[in-house]
């Protein structure tokens, strides 16, 4: 840690986070590591363990990334997708497309953020029953927990507390969003029960729903394939998502998966794209798919809606259009750079490697945090990304009140060891104890898992005896 | 126009505009000229004079702003915004509020499209009550044939047939958004009424509503400075923001302007940044301004959120804070890129160029295209933005049936005589007619001006001729 050469003022111009002074900033960053400019402060090769917000694939400052900008760039001149389209979009959804399992999607729509994605999923699902004639085909059912986006529409899907405060601006929910609960293994499944007799439990619950609330009237179910920062990585239990699959083809309702966090090889078996080949065959792909994150690995702003063949054959045999679109979907130098990314995530075997290394750096951590009294209740994920939570109590999995803010507090105390993850706060009403995400790049060695779980290890230990000694834990 | 080597396939993998087969794609952009693929053949060296929607400033294929994106990749290290700043963000956000009207603004946020910086003003407003303890002021009046962004928060605030299909998704409009006139010198100001006139008019009207909505129930208004795709560039008449900027500080309610397609430097008479600048003073600025579009010139997508001081005093007063973000808000690269072409432009008065040639280029297309019987009905805008209007009766302005789609139409022969240019549609209720946009970059020279106008009036006439011909005009 050296102090800064030249002290920033501490006037923020930026209304983002804290508006009255400047936050920390990043100003360098290589591989896994980055430098982090905080108070005046420069801190050097912090281990980078979350990517941002599950972001980065390749590392930071790769070399053939920089000069894949430099290359889209110069072969990209932009247009209004509306009415001119380009090649390195077309490009980009063929990529997608094959790499996923055959007859997954038939086309894709290249958006600017997750949260655009998820808003044109909606778009395209309300003008697919309308070219079907059916037009009271509006629900959704999304879970407890969850979350979709930053914008209203994506957010009317997204049940968390965080987004009550701007109910007069969603969707009236009451009449479209059908609350179903979360699939929550760690907390909600029952002792005496398997974990196929949970998924069967929810599944059960879930037709209930259907029935009770009109199927006719039922568009989509929307489920975060694995969820991020709203539910920690929990994994579906067994059965689960099969289930859903098969409730919406009995009901005639979307299948809808949010893989915009976990999905683009984060966590994917079989070195391709889609994190639902952990839990599903290629025949109960989802009918929409939204992606993000790890599409563009950080270097342009880049997400999209991947088109089942469902979808798209209810336009093909009615308007045969989408009409309007954003300024910047399906941006052509975004595309060129996305899929040189890709392109390469596939050459080098990315996607295998985190998902080897990143399910090393989860058995290691259970076999070490758990193995000894302290504050972590749960470690669970797969592939590429997990989550920590954090809990008073062991044994009754009590949270800690969110009001001590552990998770934020954990995080500071990793960034102190050189470890950047990111640490959320649990739900207000101790459904969800706080929880620390580790999502490292796809380039992590063994020696990296070892560095980070050897980082965690110490961080849980001192938030431990801080919190001891504070006589909280 | 020679046939492409590589003749591509019909399949058109991305689901945007015509879903069935491959649209129109662009190859190639130098300056102010673009290379098009449409049907196997290429068609060289179209002028482009939209520039896709209203997007470029600099042109195509400018060798600074590549260097410029070159440099801002290898400075850049991604980072999520909501935890961890760049400075780049910081720099571009000094630099708009320095080149905007001191005091005007004191913060920005950065986002990926126009519709996310509606979608974040939105959050922003509501945030701003719940600091004030205003919970109460929630509702939104926004004008007829208003076009505010794709995403369902922004579209819940326009008011245009086209937003109308996804009424389910959208806020509860009716409790929500108070829907005002549009002001439209052309079309409704009355022959006895002088353009004061018209805008008292206007103005005792939003007074009228704003009482009877019980004003502390009344989050802001929302204006299109120069309305763009929706309405056709038509300016604001004399007195009217001021009016709206007056009624906003007598009953304690939000200026919000929208530039997302205007701003920028599109229609600015000083050779800066903001088009509210031809109409009002700086002690009137908007309380909230949405950018976008210019800001990035195409090569990046970046739009924004400009914060006035009533708005960011309120947070400093209270929480201090914005919760929450977008995982590509503020992302380095885009925001080194968009600094670097602003810098570029302010350095080489590129603004106040396309201002007067804009201006002229106006004056040309009124005293050819209204000097002669034809199709053109009115022709409005200001400086670098103008459309055309077409009417079947000049006299009574009668516009024409939609579904001869005119608009659409002209944009057809002008591409085939060799000229870009937006064809848009009238509204269904002949509220207004089919029109075609023109914003071209802001490097456009006197020769360009000719060009363009030459071009436009050989289209309306060959249009006019074909319209004749067919019985229709």
């Amino acid at each position: 840690m050296t102090i800064a050469n030249d002290i920033q003022t501490e006037q923020s111009y930026v209304f983002q986070a804290s508006v009255d002074k400047l936050g920390p900033q990043v100003t360098e960053g290589k591989g896994i590591y980055i430098t982090i400019e905080k108070d005046g402060k420069i801190h050097k090769n912090v281990l980078d363990a979350i990517t941002g917000a599950a972001v980065g694939a390749l590392g930071w400052g790769d070399e053939e990334a920089l000069e894949i900008m430099d290359k889209s760039a110069r072969a990209s001149t932009y247009s209004y997708p509306c009415l001119i389209s380009n090649k390195s979009s077309e490009a980009l959804a063929k990529f997608y497309i094959e790499n996923s399992p055959e007859g997954a999607f038939s086309a894709a729509l290249w958006c600017s953020s997750g949260s655009e994605s998820n808003e044109n999923a909606l778009r395209i699902m309300r003008q697919y029953y309308l070219e079907r004639g059916l037009p009271n085909k509006v629900k959704l059912m999304s879970r407890e927990s969850s979350y979709h986006g930053f914008t209203l529409g994506a957010q009317s899907m997204s049940w968390n507390p965080r987004v009550e405060p701007f109910e007069p601006y969603l969707m009236d929910r009451k009449k479209i969003n059908i609350k179903i609960p979360c699939a929550y293994t760690y907390r909600y499944k029952k002792e005496e029960e398997t974990e196929e007799d949970y998924a069967r439990r929810l599944i059960d619950d879930l037709e209930n729903k259907i029935v009770s609330n009109d199927p006719d009237t039922i568009a989509a179910v929307v489920v975060e394939t694995l969820p991020g920062s709203s539910l920690g990585t929990t994994p579906p239990p067994k059965g689960y998502l099969k289930g859903i699959r098969e409730l919406c083809n009995k009901y005639d309702i979307i299948f809808y998966l949010d893989e915009v966090m976990c999905g683009t090889g984060r966590c994917n078996p079989n070195g391709r794209l889609n994190c639902w080949e952990n839990y599903l065959d290629p025949c109960d792909a989802p009918d929409i798919q939204t992606v993000g994150k790890t599409l563009g690995s950080g270097y342009v702003p880049i997400a999209g809606v991947l088109i089942g063949p469902k979808i798209k054959n209810a336009f093909l045999n009615g308007s045969k259009a989408v009409v309007g679109g954003h300024t910047y979907s399906c941006h052509a130098f975004c595309c060129g750079v996305a899929l040189g990314v890709q392109q390469k995530i596939k050459r080098e075997n990315l996607t295998s490697n985190v998902f080897k290394m990143g399910n090393l750096m989860g058995e290691k951590l259970k076999n070490t945090l758990l193995a000894k009294s302290n504050i972590v209740g749960d470690v669970r994920g797969v592939g590429g990304f997990w989550s920590v939570e954090f809990v008073k109590n062991r044994e009754t999995k009590e949270p800690f009140d969110i009001s001590l803010g552990v998770g934020p507090r954990f995080k500071a105390v990793c960034f102190d060891n050189g470890l950047s993850v990111m640490g959320m706060p649990g739900n207000p009403d101790g459904s969800c104890g706080d929880r620390a995400l580790l999502a490292p790049s796809f380039i992590i060695t063994e020696e990296v898992v070892d560095d980070i779980v050897g980082k965690m290890v110490k961080s849980v230990a001192e938030l431990t005896d801080e919190l001891k000694s504070e006589g909280i834990f």
